[in-house]
């Protein structure tokens, strides 16, 4: 602590991403990356880009990746802001929406960026308990409230909630910004993007970190009504006038372009998703019903899940343990290669057997 | 103007960037950037880069660039923040230091960035004018101040500070952050990077868009007293835990490390600025001594430098026009090769003749 902190700072207390390993031979499945590389046409589009380009700005409002993202849910260009990755868009929405005296909501179990933000941005947090099975209640969010925001699906519980609930959401409150944070949506559950034209109060946030195997490039976006835009666009210009970078914009573009190859690697998750799962119940896990790339599992009892991450990591396998209220017992374990998982399940069933016959 | 916009966000005024032509054949004179590619090195960098790297997140603290940028001042990596641009540097650093009762310090003439951080994280400003020949006065701020900010050498006046009135300023105002902006100093200024070991109050910002020649790839830093980095680094991990991404930490890499390739560029930049100052000052523009890659010029009167810079877009050159107090009769210029400034001055010439015949 330092005298010349601001007193904000001094009271933050920061986020803490998932363990970047800097050595080799691990098996990273605890930051919910895609373990498969991004799309061939983002290294053809890499090769094919001006280094020469570098020496100038980018375009400050990405316009070509604007218009790859409008495609992708036919949209106009001007209902989407592009940023260095959705946690800085996640950020700017923040400042445009929710800094205000009536409370934000969220679930209380949540992405935990959100309580941060609200630390750095002075805005004052309601959390509003999910069910007992985990599920948002979307019904307990009453309307008073300076904005609602929670992820569809949600982290790290893995599960979704049905369109037709967000809607009914959106038709009661609209007096605040309802943002839905889509990081993992597009591992089955459906996009609230289709309903941004009906309700300007509507503001869809996703990632290319997930789906589109690009967590190394650093690209988010919002959609909604072009007035929820333009007010990101005026924090955007009065933080950074060029949030992403040249030849992210490029990649960003590449990948959004390559739908088939989209397709394939997200089946490819799903696929690994349903075994995986089975394979975790098999061994005694409750595993929450996920529309992720990453399961949200319980061990059998006894085994703590505390314990259980330290004794993964002693293998070699990274996966992500939460010391938070109602998730303390279980592990968020992310969906990597087959060979990978294969490689868990069996170091589980080791790990698990001896104590089974103590 | 949306009813969901926070208050905070209805009365910004964000900032302006320089025209981002999106139309070739312009020569571009109005952002500052270098015009010379950025090294070979960086190529080399890049084509030897893993793009199967870019389905992980890259290293949050930029490691290995942290080490560059340590290389270069003689510095421990702990005393470096890295960040998407040095705009995003900025920002941490207001956030981190200057949010507080007490008012910010900084010219009148000076970036403009200033006073739209200030609005964002609502913030006090005061400014402290340039004397009448444009040089920062640093004699002349006051010991009670939350924070003191300027740029060296100054923009967009283009003139430095001396390093001995930098430490001064430093010995009597120890209670608050004194951060210089050194995004023009490798043109000719002096480093206060190397005081940051004696003034554990003193941050110093950079960018690699200038003088390594990566506008595009956004990447800046901050040096100072490790105490002062880790408020950053509170701010940057309350904000986007990994704001520069794997290509953008490859490519600063790259640049920060061939030394020879910028001496040699820089060199060539202040050669084009000793003959283009003569050249100006020939057809009748007083020329302020820069110490930067641009030039800050008055035409002859009565010319007006609105319509000169108005003229100049019509021959398809960009100049940055600042119509605000003290400055409207001046043009930003940046320099960019021998024969786009031998085609300014050739294309003022005409511009100026019939005038003068007039």
């Amino acid at each position: 602590m330092s005298k010349y902190w601001s007193e904000r700072v001094r009271e933050l207390q920061p986020y803490v991403p998932g363990e970047q390993p800097q050595v080799d031979g691990l098996i990273k499945l605890n930051t919910n990356e895609n373990p498969y590389p991004p799309s061939p046409k983002v290294v053809e589009a890499l090769q094919a880009s001006s280094l020469e380009r570098l020496r100038l700005y980018p375009d400050p409002y990405s316009r070509p990746l604007q218009t790859s993202v409008a495609n992708l849910y036919g949209l106009k260009p001007e209902q989407v802001i592009v940023g260095n990755g959705s946690d800085e868009v996640l950020a700017f929405a923040f400042m445009a929406f929710f800094m205000q005296d009536r409370p934000l909501l969220y679930p209380d179990i949540t992405y935990s960026f959100y309580p941060v933000y609200c630390q750095l941005f002075g805005i004052t947090p309601r959390t509003i308990p999910v069910r007992e099975d985990f599920t948002i209640a979307l019904e307990d969010y009453p309307s008073d409230n300076g904005g609602i925001i929670f992820p569809n699906p949600n982290a790290p519980t893995s599960i979704g909630v049905p369109l037709e609930e967000i809607e009914s959401l959106l038709k009661r409150n609209t007096d605040s910004v309802v943002i839905v944070d889509e990081a993992y949506v597009d591992f089955g559950a459906q996009s609230a993007a289709a309903l941004v034209d009906r309700y300007p109060n509507l503001l869809v946030i996703q990632t290319l970190s997930k789906s589109r195997s690009l967590a190394g490039s650093r690209v988010g976006f919002a959609v909604g009504h072009v007035d929820l835009i333009e007010g990101m666009d005026r924090v955007k210009n009065s933080f950074n006038s060029y949030p992403v970078d040249y030849l992210a914009q490029i990649v960003a573009c590449a990948a959004l372009d390559d739908r088939e190859y989209f397709n394939r690697c997200r089946d490819q998750v799903i696929a690994t998703r349903t075994w995986c799962t089975s394979a975790l119940e098999e061994l005694g896990f409750e595993v929450l019903p996920s529309q992720t790339n990453f399961l949200f599992a319980r061990p059998p009892t006894p085994v703590s899940a505390a314990e259980l991450a330290q004794a993964l990591r002693e293998a070699k396998i990274l996966v992500r343990y939460f010391n938070q209220p109602r998730v303390s017992e279980y592990l968020r374990i992310s969906l990597g290669t087959d060979t990978e998982m294969t490689y868990l399940v069996d170091t589980l069933k080791t790990l698990l057997k001896p104590r089974a016959q103590i």
